[in-house]
């Protein structure tokens, strides 16, 4: 159960709003524990998969589609859930005008016909804006989504259990990369075996987010599996970001299916090291900038990668802090991030990335895997 | 490669519009061909996946971020693909003014600055909305969607090869829950296999939507495949609904491991009986209500089913025609329904669907498995 609504009321203050109308998944997901699973698409049923009208000081309503009750049971009793008619085959499908009567119904119950309403103007369709201020035309809407991706750079205790519980699946994950990779097998055969094991401890389908390549194509540093055949002596670059209700993990490994060349196996080391000496810098007050120019530099003889060292990791698979050269940004207890140094020549690529909490005194690493080439 | 842009010119001239801006991945899809694949969720570096500037005529400008450069060599020249940065790590990331950068540039390149713009409300960001007007007061907007789902009823050729492709990995798939389904494996691992099959036979990873669900969670209809065990002489309900480049195929079979009884195998003929009999009931003229009732009928004494007897299949996985009890829709030729007939009982279910194409003289089956109980 998530309740973080009260953390709304401060940003009311502060950017002068009456009232809150989330849209997002993220901000619905981190305000009141509702996830709606993205993996198939948009619902041709919903309008949008939810909405969170809230009033500061504490009053919410979740607007979800009627045939939306598997999450009932777990969410907050504080929470009120409203529901509209969605999917039905005696007439015809009325779920937009169903949905919009709610928002409706809410506003004009709460007398907020002139209020100012924080909004994720990203996420905020269109038809709705447009439909209330036909019906209130003194509404008011003020965009608050920086605050409230502020908000979530620091994760709560439930926030950081849900994400090792993802983060396990990565070590599982990894541990089933090296379980199972042969050479002779394709990518996708290799990836549906990891993909199993992966869910198989979820006990459910999860949307999986990969980077899973080999041989040549490891030194372009990703992309999804393919029916590229795995041989003998490929690298394997192995990027596991998995969501489970609604939190990510991420880990990346880059294994070989036989035997690595000298070169590979110093630049293997000299990543792993990398990572752990990386890891040892992070603590409170240190500057994304500082880990970011650590990693980069300990490597830098072995050639340049042109991606970010890490980045923060949550209902956002990527998300402040950013670990990049140009980030001011000081690491606080409760951070969660991801660090990823490495190397990348013409003919391959090798990453390593642990998934870690910033604690009072330091890190801890959320991502148990050990890394290893074999 | 797509090109159906100048369909929109006859609605330009219904709905008194000047310009479009398409911000559905559907219409997107259907009008230019690219496809932003939404298995992994909301990109942290896209305000939207891709918009569409369209001005009657012909001018089409497809708005992306300059990360997403997969699909241009297929996409179609006539197109201008315009591109906005979006992922860098030496910089704070800029993606949403880039994008809206874009869509301002070409608003005032092409004069529509008091235009009246056609638009789908539901995906259409207020961000977009709000920051036109905020540049040009005197623009208007008119919400085009339900004339682009009409559009959409009637496939064209190139759409009906990608729905044969889709519904084939549905093909494959039923063969593989016959193949693999074995007492004592779990509801995910028997999906594990399954899916493998598809995405073997795509060359890629796929959203697939799914009911697989064995034993007494058949009498429910469907759901999600769960760790919950299958056991000897479950019955195992099977509707695969892949998504291959945009396109969906739909097909479900009911399967069992083990002996079916006297009334599950009298209940299998005559859904299976009476599939065959509605697939020969299809041809244009006839009304989408007529081919409901003729399934429902013929069924009637072995109980309701509460749900459609069918629904078209395209770009979304339901739109029109809904072959339900009220609707007058005629079929007509270049339609794709799936119709799928069903019993349940309070112990089990079964169900069975084929995908066909409405011809000028009835209609063909695009699924070409052959339902089977074992």
């Amino acid at each position: 159960m998530s309740w973080r609504i009260d953390k709304l009321d401060k940003i009311a203050g502060e950017r002068i709003v009456d009232a809150f109308l989330i849209t997002s998944a993220i901000s619905v997901k981190y305000l009141c524990g509702y996830f709606y699973n993205f993996e198939i698409g948009q619902s041709p049923f919903h309008l949008i998969p939810a909405a969170l009208f809230i009033i500061p000081g504490g009053k919410a309503s979740l607007i979800i589609a009627d045939n939306e009750t598997d999450q009932l049971p777990g969410l907050d009793p504080r929470l009120d859930v409203i529901q509209y008619p969605s999917y039905v085959y005696e007439k015809p499908l009325n779920f937009s005008s169903g949905f919009l009567e709610k928002i409706l119904h809410f506003t004009g119950e709460n007398q907020l016909g002139r209020a100012r309403i924080g909004i994720e103007s990203a996420s905020m369709p269109e038809a709705v804006t447009e439909f209330l201020i036909s019906k209130f035309p003194g509404i008011k809407f003020n965009n608050i989504t920086q605050s409230l991706a502020d908000l979530r750079i620091i994760k709560d205790p439930d926030e950081i259990q849900q994400i090792r519980a993802s983060t396990h699946l990565c070590d599982v994950g990894q541990e089933a990369v090296i379980k199972y990779a042969e050479p002779g097998m394709t990518e996708l055969e290799l990836f549906s075996l990891v993909r199993k094991e992966m869910e198989l401890t979820a006990a459910k389908r999860i949307p999986i987010m990969t980077d899973l390549v080999s041989g040549l194509k490891t030194a372009g540093g990703g992309g999804n599996p393919s029916s590229k055949i795995i041989e003998k002596n490929d690298l394997i670059l192995s990027d596991l970001t998995p969501c489970l209700d609604g939190y990510w993990g991420d880990t990346c490994n880059t294994v070989i299916v036989g035997k690595p060349s000298a070169e590979q196996m110093n630049h293997f080391r000299l990543i792993k090291e990398t990572l752990e000496k990386g890891i040892e810098q992070v603590k409170p007050g240190v500057k994304a900038r500082e880990i970011d120019r650590f990693l980069r530099q300990r490597l830098a003889n072995a050639g340049e990668y042109g991606h970010h060292s890490g980045h923060g990791v949550g209902l956002a698979y990527h998300e402040e802090p950013r670990i990049v050269p140009y980030n001011e940004i000081e690491l606080k207890a409760g951070m969660v991030i991801a660090l990823e140094p490495a190397i990348y020549t013409k003919d391959y690529g090798l990453r390593l990335e642990h998934l870690v909490l910033v604690t009072e005194s330091g890190c801890e690493k959320i991502s148990r895997f050990d890394h290893r080439i074999k």
